[in-house]
């Protein structure tokens, strides 16, 4: 088709430039490489993983597929915890898990190791990777001079036009433009400002027209309407994500999928609680318990540790209270098929618009 | 352009599918007309205005064009002010115009004079009103008969998908579904339940999934491009607001006019502070202040009633600080052009699109 082509797929050496949106925790090897194998962009989330991880997360994915596919980094830094805070959660997250029979061990915070993207960097070059993605954050300026030697493909996440336009002053190649619809964590990083709450149809087109690299739309994208809606807006690819939420090859847990088929427009909120970082996804008891609270939420990746063992258990046992559903306000979209399946219906969507 | 007709366009008798937002206090009959005249649905507002005010605005209209337009109600009821949120409220204003030169008198909240739009029924019955919308709520079942009884159109607002289906049920023949990006007072009508947040990326294509009547779509719309984008997910018609707010036949102060064009897509923001009704405006020194006062701001209308006289004064000395700069998030595309000329342009603009 080539309707498809554009500057976005000659870069990415892609088919179609709809791009599995990286969910850590839900996206697994198998997912990446069926995207990858229809001809699209899968993206491996290994944000915050051990150098040990981040490798075998992409060997295997290499057994799946010969296709190009993404990495994506959480490009944040790394602060000092604040105790008091991080004590005052702790006594509230035991005593919720007592009411809720949930087991619960109040470890020092200085127990918890966290890893930053530098240390995935010399892996990714060694691997070969030709595309790396990003949130959270800008990569440092070291980062991208080696990425960039080596000819890997950089793509920025940005939530306002002033985030797009630092990403591309910095070299980045690809925008994607997060709007407020988009499942998930906020890929905000201008943190002393107020979050960014854009709508993309507000979005899209502006960040089009202030940046010169291509962008990806980001945020209520599942079908041919949506993905035809964005390119009319200037897109030059599209990332849906909670769309293949409950494909076959997520690692989401069954009530989870579930949920996203109950979800109504209004189901999803933002909500700091599971990770210290805003992120969109379906309310839960978990969220409203913590939300609630009135205690300050400690920063990311502090709140992750501390809430990472009521999410494995919750889990374990199927339960959606307890566990993060990250979704977009389309998450009644999504739908229980193949990832492949789901992705070929995109593509056979758009080609009937565009033929009409 | 056959391509311009639709199931709304026959239904409201118009050429183009194109809706001039309702935006009190900035829309005058001048504007009205004006889109009236070029073939798009022109919107008088009326909302809580006296039936003297609304005969004069709308006998003011009728001068001006011999095409259909439609009248826009606030379908809300008016409760009980709480006294002490009141008084509250009222000394803390008092505080604020003093520290800016700003003259304040309390008055008390029983002075006040609140008009229904019950009371205006009749009038827009006798005045042969062709088409009737309304935001704030829903009509209540006489109104709505007695409208229907004389083939008025009636034009709902929802800003979720369980809105939308209410309107259908109660018969409303048209639902604008009101994207998080759109300027001005939120349509919400259910308050029991936490606010609407929903972008329009994911509902519209939702709204237009859920009701069987057409979805005219608002917020974020000013161009050919999101005219477009808004068609290809499903939408007969779109209302664009913030696109006219800098026209010539605005009733908007210069500062709030440059106001719109200086705006990041950041700059908007979401408060009751004017009205005590969720509205999106630009940033300025009153919302700041009220918003972090801390209070309780007492339910529409009475805080509009507590604000009136500062956004008077305000709007006298062209002080863009202490008026309300509703606008939504693509507010920088405003543009200072006859309103004629700002409709033709987005006509033109989508047949140019259409033609590709």
């Amino acid at each position: 088709m080539n309707n498809w082509k554009s500057a976005l797929t000659s870069l990415l050496k892609i088919e179609y430039p709809i791009v599995q949106a990286p969910m850590l925790g839900v996206t697994t090897p198998e997912m990446v490489a069926a995207v990858a194998n229809e001809g699209g962009l899968g993206s491996l989330p290994i944000g915050g993983l051990s150098p040990s991880q981040t490798v075998e997360l992409i060997r295997k994915t290499k057994t799946l597929t010969q296709k190009p596919f993404a990495v994506n980094l959480f490009a944040n830094s790394v602060g000092e915890p604040i105790p008091e805070d991080v004590i005052a959660m702790q006594d509230f997250l035991e005593k919720f898990c007592l009411e809720n029979q949930i087991p619960y061990e109040k470890k020092p915070i200085d127990t918890f190791r966290y890893y930053s993207y530098t240390e995935q960097i010399d892996i990714l070059l060694s691997e070969d990777i030709p595309i790396v993605s990003f949130t959270f954050g800008m990569l440092n300026d070291e980062s991208i001079q080696a990425l960039k030697n080596k000819g890997v493909v950089l793509i920025g996440t940005a939530t306002c036009v002033k985030e797009g336009k630092l990403l591309e002053e910095k070299g980045i190649d690809v925008v994607v433009a997060q709007g407020i619809e988009a499942g998930g964590h906020r890929g905000t990083f201008l943190e002393d400002e107020p979050l960014p709450m854009v709508g993309l149809m507000s979005l899209l087109p502006k960040m089009v027209s202030h940046v010169s690299v291509p962008v990806i739309a980001a945020g209520g994208i599942y079908d041919g309407r949506t993905i035809h809606a964005a390119f009319s807006l200037g897109a030059q690819g599209v990332q849906p994500g909670t769309a293949f939420v409950a494909s076959d090859e997520s690692a989401a847990i069954a009530s989870y999928k579930s949920a996203l088929n109950q979800a109504k427009d209004t189901d999803t909120v933002l909500t700091k609680s599971f990770s210290g970082r805003w992120a969109r996804g379906i309310r839960n008891k978990f969220i409203s318990a913590v939300d609630s609270s009135g205690l300050t939420i400690p920063a990311y990746p502090f709140q992750i540790s501390l809430a990472a063992s009521i999410r494995a258990h919750a889990n374990q046992r199927n339960d959606k209270e307890c566990t993060a559903l990250w979704a977009g306000q389309s998450a009644s979209k999504a739908e229980a098929k193949p990832a492949a399946e789901i992705f070929r219906n995109m593509v056979r969507e758009v080609e009937e618009i565009q033929e009409k």
